[in-house]
Protein backbone atom coordinates (compact mmCIF):
# COMPACT_ATOMS: atom_id res chain seq x y z
CA UNK A 1 0.00 0.00 0.00
CA UNK A 2 1.43 3.37 -0.92
CA UNK A 3 2.01 6.08 1.89
CA UNK A 4 1.06 8.94 -0.46
CA UNK A 5 -1.16 11.88 1.37
CA UNK A 6 -4.32 9.30 0.35
CA UNK A 7 -3.20 6.91 3.14
CA UNK A 8 -2.74 9.39 5.81
CA UNK A 9 -1.62 7.43 9.87
CA UNK A 10 -3.28 7.89 13.25
CA UNK A 11 -0.54 8.46 16.13
CA UNK A 12 -1.29 9.80 19.31
CA UNK A 13 0.65 10.01 22.02
CA UNK A 14 0.25 11.44 25.71
CA UNK A 15 2.52 14.74 26.21
CA UNK A 16 5.58 15.01 27.57
CA UNK A 17 3.98 16.50 30.60
CA UNK A 18 1.70 13.51 31.74
CA UNK A 19 3.69 12.45 34.32
CA UNK A 20 4.14 15.52 35.74
CA UNK A 21 0.72 15.11 36.73
CA UNK A 22 -0.26 11.93 36.75
CA UNK A 23 0.52 9.78 40.14
CA UNK A 24 0.59 6.22 37.99
CA UNK A 25 1.26 4.29 41.93
CA UNK A 26 -1.33 6.54 43.74
CA UNK A 27 -4.38 5.17 45.16
CA UNK A 28 -7.04 8.60 44.19
CA UNK A 29 -9.69 7.61 46.95
CA UNK A 30 -12.32 9.91 47.15
CA UNK A 31 -14.20 11.38 44.20
CA UNK A 32 -12.93 15.04 44.77
CA UNK A 33 -8.91 13.50 45.13
CA UNK A 34 -10.22 11.56 41.55
CA UNK A 35 -12.01 14.87 40.06
CA UNK A 36 -8.82 16.94 40.88
CA UNK A 37 -6.60 14.69 38.91
CA UNK A 38 -8.98 15.41 36.10
CA UNK A 39 -8.71 19.25 36.43
CA UNK A 40 -4.78 19.22 36.87
CA UNK A 41 -4.82 17.54 33.57
CA UNK A 42 -7.16 20.16 32.04
CA UNK A 43 -5.08 23.43 33.63
CA UNK A 44 -1.67 21.80 32.74
CA UNK A 45 -3.04 21.32 29.07
CA UNK A 46 -3.69 25.11 28.68
CA UNK A 47 -0.89 25.88 31.07
CA UNK A 48 1.59 24.24 28.13
CA UNK A 49 -0.34 24.81 24.85
CA UNK A 50 -1.36 21.75 24.04
CA UNK A 51 -5.08 21.92 23.67
CA UNK A 52 -8.20 23.13 25.24
CA UNK A 53 -9.18 23.32 28.55
CA UNK A 54 -10.41 19.68 29.87
CA UNK A 55 -8.85 16.95 31.02
CA UNK A 56 -10.19 13.26 31.93
CA UNK A 57 -9.12 10.65 34.30
CA UNK A 58 -10.33 6.91 34.32
CA UNK A 59 -9.98 4.95 37.53
CA UNK A 60 -10.47 1.17 38.60
CA UNK A 61 -13.13 2.16 40.82
CA UNK A 62 -12.47 -0.42 44.25
CA UNK A 63 -8.66 0.12 44.11
CA UNK A 64 -8.34 3.99 42.94
CA UNK A 65 -5.58 2.83 40.42
CA UNK A 66 -5.09 5.43 37.26
CA UNK A 67 -5.96 3.34 34.48
CA UNK A 68 -5.37 6.26 31.82
CA UNK A 69 -5.83 9.74 31.51
CA UNK A 70 -6.95 12.34 28.69
CA UNK A 71 -6.46 16.00 27.41
CA UNK A 72 -8.19 17.77 24.52
CA UNK A 73 -5.77 17.06 21.87
CA UNK A 74 -7.95 18.17 19.02
CA UNK A 75 -5.58 21.12 17.83
CA UNK A 76 -2.42 19.62 18.23
CA UNK A 77 -3.44 16.67 16.46
CA UNK A 78 -5.42 17.78 14.04
CA UNK A 79 -8.35 15.52 15.08
CA UNK A 80 -11.86 16.79 16.05
CA UNK A 81 -12.74 13.88 18.05
CA UNK A 82 -9.34 14.04 20.43
CA UNK A 83 -11.71 15.34 23.35
CA UNK A 84 -10.31 14.55 26.61
CA UNK A 85 -12.70 11.97 27.17
CA UNK A 86 -12.04 10.20 24.00
CA UNK A 87 -8.44 10.37 24.36
CA UNK A 88 -9.16 9.08 28.02
CA UNK A 89 -11.05 5.96 26.53
CA UNK A 90 -8.46 4.89 23.89
CA UNK A 91 -5.71 5.16 26.07
CA UNK A 92 -7.56 2.90 29.17
CA UNK A 93 -9.00 0.02 26.30
CA UNK A 94 -5.07 0.36 24.76
CA UNK A 95 -3.79 -0.41 27.61
CA UNK A 96 -6.21 -2.84 28.88
CA UNK A 97 -6.28 -4.78 25.53
CA UNK A 98 -9.64 -4.50 24.94
CA UNK A 99 -12.09 -2.16 23.32
CA UNK A 100 -14.00 -2.37 26.54
CA UNK A 101 -13.62 -1.55 30.34
CA UNK A 102 -16.74 -3.97 30.72
CA UNK A 103 -15.17 -7.07 30.48
CA UNK A 104 -15.74 -9.64 32.87
CA UNK A 105 -11.80 -10.04 33.39
CA UNK A 106 -11.51 -6.35 34.35
CA UNK A 107 -12.38 -4.75 37.64
CA UNK A 108 -15.10 -1.85 37.37
CA UNK A 109 -13.99 1.56 35.59
CA UNK A 110 -14.82 5.30 36.26
CA UNK A 111 -14.78 8.23 34.32
CA UNK A 112 -14.16 11.57 35.63
CA UNK A 113 -13.97 14.31 33.48
CA UNK A 114 -13.56 18.43 34.20
CA UNK A 115 -16.69 18.99 32.25
CA UNK A 116 -20.03 17.63 31.30
CA UNK A 117 -19.68 15.28 27.76
CA UNK A 118 -20.54 16.64 24.75
CA UNK A 119 -22.96 14.40 22.65
CA UNK A 120 -20.14 12.54 20.95
CA UNK A 121 -18.26 12.25 24.33
CA UNK A 122 -21.77 11.19 26.21
CA UNK A 123 -22.47 8.73 23.05
CA UNK A 124 -18.07 7.07 23.51
CA UNK A 125 -19.07 6.87 27.47
CA UNK A 126 -22.35 4.18 26.54
CA UNK A 127 -19.21 2.30 24.03
CA UNK A 128 -16.22 2.69 26.70
CA UNK A 129 -17.65 -0.12 29.30
CA UNK A 130 -17.09 2.39 32.09
CA UNK A 131 -19.69 1.97 34.79
CA UNK A 132 -19.97 5.68 36.25
CA UNK A 133 -19.47 9.07 34.87
CA UNK A 134 -18.61 11.91 37.14
CA UNK A 135 -18.53 15.55 35.54
CA UNK A 136 -17.19 18.79 36.75
CA UNK A 137 -18.07 22.40 35.55
CA UNK A 138 -21.42 22.26 33.46
CA UNK A 139 -22.22 22.45 29.85
CA UNK A 140 -23.25 26.07 30.38
CA UNK A 141 -20.23 26.68 32.08
CA UNK A 142 -18.37 25.74 28.60
CA UNK A 143 -20.83 27.48 26.53
CA UNK A 144 -19.93 30.68 28.33
CA UNK A 145 -16.77 30.19 26.34
CA UNK A 146 -18.27 29.41 23.12
CA UNK A 147 -17.77 25.65 23.33
CA UNK A 148 -20.38 23.81 21.39
CA UNK A 149 -21.46 20.67 23.23
CA UNK A 150 -23.39 19.49 20.72
CA UNK A 151 -27.00 17.53 20.74
CA UNK A 152 -26.95 16.44 24.69
CA UNK A 153 -30.53 16.68 26.54
CA UNK A 154 -31.43 15.48 29.51
CA UNK A 155 -33.21 12.37 27.79
CA UNK A 156 -29.62 11.56 26.38
CA UNK A 157 -28.42 11.42 30.29
CA UNK A 158 -31.59 8.81 31.12
CA UNK A 159 -30.57 6.34 28.84
CA UNK A 160 -26.59 5.94 30.06
CA UNK A 161 -28.37 5.37 33.23
CA UNK A 162 -31.32 3.16 32.12
CA UNK A 163 -27.99 0.96 30.88
CA UNK A 164 -26.28 1.27 34.10
CA UNK A 165 -23.83 3.72 34.21
CA UNK A 166 -24.21 6.11 36.76
CA UNK A 167 -23.64 10.01 36.44
CA UNK A 168 -22.85 12.57 38.91
CA UNK A 169 -22.29 16.70 38.01
CA UNK A 170 -21.29 19.26 40.12
CA UNK A 171 -18.16 17.49 41.36
CA UNK A 172 -15.77 20.23 42.37
CA UNK A 173 -17.43 22.72 39.57
CA UNK A 174 -15.79 26.07 40.72
CA UNK A 175 -12.44 24.61 40.07
CA UNK A 176 -13.26 23.23 36.55
CA UNK A 177 -14.92 25.58 35.86
CA UNK A 178 -11.96 28.04 37.06
CA UNK A 179 -9.70 26.50 33.86
CA UNK A 180 -12.54 27.39 31.70
CA UNK A 181 -11.69 30.76 32.60
CA UNK A 182 -8.20 30.81 32.42
CA UNK A 183 -8.25 29.70 29.21
CA UNK A 184 -10.45 32.39 27.99
CA UNK A 185 -8.27 34.72 29.80
CA UNK A 186 -5.33 33.81 27.51
CA UNK A 187 -7.46 33.66 24.39
CA UNK A 188 -7.20 30.26 23.16
CA UNK A 189 -8.69 28.71 20.84
CA UNK A 190 -12.19 28.42 20.80
CA UNK A 191 -11.66 25.00 17.95
CA UNK A 192 -15.64 24.07 17.85
CA UNK A 193 -16.73 27.44 18.08
CA UNK B 1 8.62 9.83 29.59
CA UNK B 2 8.69 5.86 30.31
CA UNK B 3 7.33 3.75 27.48
CA UNK B 4 5.53 1.52 29.93
CA UNK B 5 2.18 0.18 30.21
CA UNK B 6 0.54 3.41 31.44
CA UNK B 7 1.86 5.22 28.34
CA UNK B 8 0.22 3.10 25.46
CA UNK B 9 0.25 4.78 21.93
CA UNK B 10 -2.55 4.96 19.46
CA UNK B 11 -1.43 4.38 16.01
CA UNK B 12 -4.35 3.65 13.44
CA UNK B 13 -3.77 2.77 9.31
CA UNK B 14 -5.98 1.64 6.47
CA UNK B 15 -6.53 -2.16 6.34
CA UNK B 16 -4.02 -3.26 3.16
CA UNK B 17 -7.56 -4.31 1.31
CA UNK B 18 -8.60 -0.04 1.12
CA UNK B 19 -7.10 0.17 -2.86
CA UNK B 20 -8.93 -2.57 -3.89
CA UNK B 21 -12.09 -0.93 -2.75
CA UNK B 22 -11.04 3.25 -2.93
CA UNK B 23 -10.79 4.46 -6.69
CA UNK B 24 -8.58 7.56 -5.04
CA UNK B 25 -8.69 9.63 -8.86
CA UNK B 26 -12.35 8.73 -9.73
CA UNK B 27 -14.91 11.52 -9.66
CA UNK B 28 -17.85 9.94 -7.83
CA UNK B 29 -20.85 11.74 -9.37
CA UNK B 30 -24.13 10.91 -7.95
CA UNK B 31 -25.39 10.18 -3.82
CA UNK B 32 -25.82 6.29 -4.98
CA UNK B 33 -21.93 6.15 -6.62
CA UNK B 34 -20.96 7.93 -3.19
CA UNK B 35 -23.05 5.48 -0.97
CA UNK B 36 -21.88 2.59 -2.95
CA UNK B 37 -18.39 3.40 -2.05
CA UNK B 38 -19.40 3.54 1.64
CA UNK B 39 -21.37 0.20 1.66
CA UNK B 40 -18.56 -1.52 -0.66
CA UNK B 41 -16.60 -0.69 2.45
CA UNK B 42 -18.60 -1.90 4.96
CA UNK B 43 -19.02 -5.31 2.90
CA UNK B 44 -15.26 -5.67 2.55
CA UNK B 45 -14.17 -4.91 5.96
CA UNK B 46 -16.80 -7.64 6.55
CA UNK B 47 -15.25 -10.02 4.13
CA UNK B 48 -11.83 -9.60 5.29
CA UNK B 49 -12.65 -10.22 8.95
CA UNK B 50 -11.15 -6.75 9.61
CA UNK B 51 -14.45 -5.34 11.94
CA UNK B 52 -18.19 -4.71 11.80
CA UNK B 53 -20.34 -4.24 9.06
CA UNK B 54 -20.10 -0.48 8.73
CA UNK B 55 -18.39 1.90 6.04
CA UNK B 56 -18.50 5.48 5.69
CA UNK B 57 -16.76 7.73 3.20
CA UNK B 58 -15.80 11.82 3.23
CA UNK B 59 -15.78 13.39 -0.50
CA UNK B 60 -15.28 17.03 -1.64
CA UNK B 61 -18.84 17.73 -2.76
CA UNK B 62 -18.32 19.63 -6.10
CA UNK B 63 -14.90 17.73 -7.00
CA UNK B 64 -16.25 13.96 -5.80
CA UNK B 65 -13.29 13.39 -5.11
CA UNK B 66 -12.43 11.27 -1.90
CA UNK B 67 -11.22 12.78 0.80
CA UNK B 68 -11.23 9.70 3.06
CA UNK B 69 -12.87 6.22 3.88
CA UNK B 70 -13.31 4.92 7.55
CA UNK B 71 -14.48 1.56 8.64
CA UNK B 72 -15.44 -0.21 11.67
CA UNK B 73 -11.99 -1.15 13.42
CA UNK B 74 -13.25 -1.46 17.16
CA UNK B 75 -12.29 -4.72 17.49
CA UNK B 76 -8.75 -4.74 15.07
CA UNK B 77 -8.10 -1.98 17.50
CA UNK B 78 -9.30 -2.48 20.57
CA UNK B 79 -10.88 0.83 20.35
CA UNK B 80 -14.45 1.59 21.14
CA UNK B 81 -14.45 5.16 19.26
CA UNK B 82 -13.18 3.81 15.59
CA UNK B 83 -16.65 3.65 14.56
CA UNK B 84 -16.28 4.21 10.45
CA UNK B 85 -17.34 7.23 10.25
CA UNK B 86 -15.07 8.31 13.22
CA UNK B 87 -11.95 6.23 11.40
CA UNK B 88 -13.30 8.16 8.61
CA UNK B 89 -13.23 12.26 9.77
CA UNK B 90 -9.93 11.29 11.37
CA UNK B 91 -8.27 10.33 8.08
CA UNK B 92 -10.08 13.19 6.11
CA UNK B 93 -8.41 15.91 8.69
CA UNK B 94 -4.72 14.36 8.54
CA UNK B 95 -4.69 14.25 4.97
CA UNK B 96 -5.76 17.96 5.24
CA UNK B 97 -3.78 19.22 7.91
CA UNK B 98 -7.16 20.59 10.04
CA UNK B 99 -8.96 19.59 13.12
CA UNK B 100 -11.80 20.86 11.01
CA UNK B 101 -13.18 20.21 7.28
CA UNK B 102 -14.90 23.19 7.20
CA UNK B 103 -11.67 25.68 6.39
CA UNK B 104 -12.19 28.34 4.48
CA UNK B 105 -8.93 27.22 2.47
CA UNK B 106 -10.88 23.72 1.69
CA UNK B 107 -13.89 22.51 -0.22
CA UNK B 108 -16.83 21.67 1.26
CA UNK B 109 -17.34 18.17 2.33
CA UNK B 110 -19.70 15.52 2.80
CA UNK B 111 -20.02 12.28 4.55
CA UNK B 112 -21.63 9.34 3.52
CA UNK B 113 -22.58 6.50 5.91
CA UNK B 114 -23.51 3.09 5.67
CA UNK B 115 -25.82 2.87 8.84
CA UNK B 116 -27.24 6.26 10.46
CA UNK B 117 -24.61 7.31 13.42
CA UNK B 118 -24.73 6.61 16.44
CA UNK B 119 -24.49 8.92 19.10
CA UNK B 120 -20.94 9.68 19.05
CA UNK B 121 -20.94 9.68 15.31
CA UNK B 122 -23.40 12.04 14.95
CA UNK B 123 -22.16 14.55 17.55
CA UNK B 124 -18.58 13.88 16.23
CA UNK B 125 -20.45 15.05 12.54
CA UNK B 126 -20.99 18.35 14.33
CA UNK B 127 -17.61 18.46 15.18
CA UNK B 128 -16.19 17.19 11.47
CA UNK B 129 -17.16 20.47 9.65
CA UNK B 130 -19.03 18.16 6.99
CA UNK B 131 -21.78 20.22 5.26
CA UNK B 132 -23.87 17.30 4.65
CA UNK B 133 -24.84 13.56 6.25
CA UNK B 134 -25.96 11.17 4.41
CA UNK B 135 -26.97 7.70 5.43
CA UNK B 136 -27.93 4.04 4.17
CA UNK B 137 -29.20 1.40 6.42
CA UNK B 138 -31.73 2.71 9.13
CA UNK B 139 -31.22 2.89 13.03
CA UNK B 140 -33.80 0.11 13.04
CA UNK B 141 -31.78 -2.04 11.07
CA UNK B 142 -28.55 -2.07 12.92
CA UNK B 143 -30.62 -2.11 16.22
CA UNK B 144 -32.15 -5.49 14.55
CA UNK B 145 -28.23 -6.94 14.81
CA UNK B 146 -28.25 -5.75 18.62
CA UNK B 147 -25.83 -2.73 17.67
CA UNK B 148 -26.98 -0.25 19.86
CA UNK B 149 -27.07 3.37 18.49
CA UNK B 150 -26.81 5.10 21.43
CA UNK B 151 -28.80 8.21 22.24
CA UNK B 152 -30.12 9.50 19.04
CA UNK B 153 -33.31 11.73 18.91
CA UNK B 154 -35.35 13.30 16.25
CA UNK B 155 -34.10 16.59 17.60
CA UNK B 156 -30.56 15.21 17.61
CA UNK B 157 -30.55 15.36 13.64
CA UNK B 158 -32.28 18.85 14.03
CA UNK B 159 -30.12 19.94 15.72
CA UNK B 160 -27.35 19.79 13.33
CA UNK B 161 -29.58 21.01 10.53
CA UNK B 162 -29.98 23.50 12.80
CA UNK B 163 -26.11 24.56 12.43
CA UNK B 164 -25.84 23.91 8.54
CA UNK B 165 -25.38 20.11 7.98
CA UNK B 166 -27.83 18.68 5.60
CA UNK B 167 -29.38 15.28 6.67
CA UNK B 168 -30.30 12.38 4.37
CA UNK B 169 -31.81 9.40 5.41
CA UNK B 170 -32.17 5.68 3.03
CA UNK B 171 -30.14 6.14 0.40
CA UNK B 172 -29.69 2.65 -1.23
CA UNK B 173 -31.13 1.53 2.44
CA UNK B 174 -31.92 -1.90 0.72
CA UNK B 175 -27.92 -2.47 0.10
CA UNK B 176 -26.42 -0.92 3.28
CA UNK B 177 -28.92 -3.33 5.33
CA UNK B 178 -27.85 -6.50 3.12
CA UNK B 179 -24.32 -5.79 4.26
CA UNK B 180 -26.17 -5.94 7.95
CA UNK B 181 -27.26 -9.07 7.32
CA UNK B 182 -24.40 -11.02 6.00
CA UNK B 183 -22.57 -9.80 9.21
CA UNK B 184 -25.30 -11.22 11.10
CA UNK B 185 -24.88 -14.73 9.07
CA UNK B 186 -21.64 -15.10 9.46
CA UNK B 187 -21.85 -14.79 13.34
CA UNK B 188 -20.01 -11.54 13.74
CA UNK B 189 -19.12 -10.10 17.06
CA UNK B 190 -21.74 -7.54 17.96
CA UNK B 191 -18.96 -5.35 19.96
CA UNK B 192 -21.31 -2.68 21.53
CA UNK B 193 -23.98 -5.41 22.26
Amino acid sequence: MPTDATHPTIHLEYPDWVDDVVDWERRYASDEEKMRLAIDVSRENVARGTGGPFGAAIFERESGRVAAVGMNSVVRANNCTLHGEMVAFMMAQQRVGSFTLRSPALPEHELFTSCEPCAMCLGAALWSGVRRVVCGAAREDASRLEFEEGPVFPESYRYLEDRGIAIEHNVLRDEARAVLELYRSTSGTIYNG
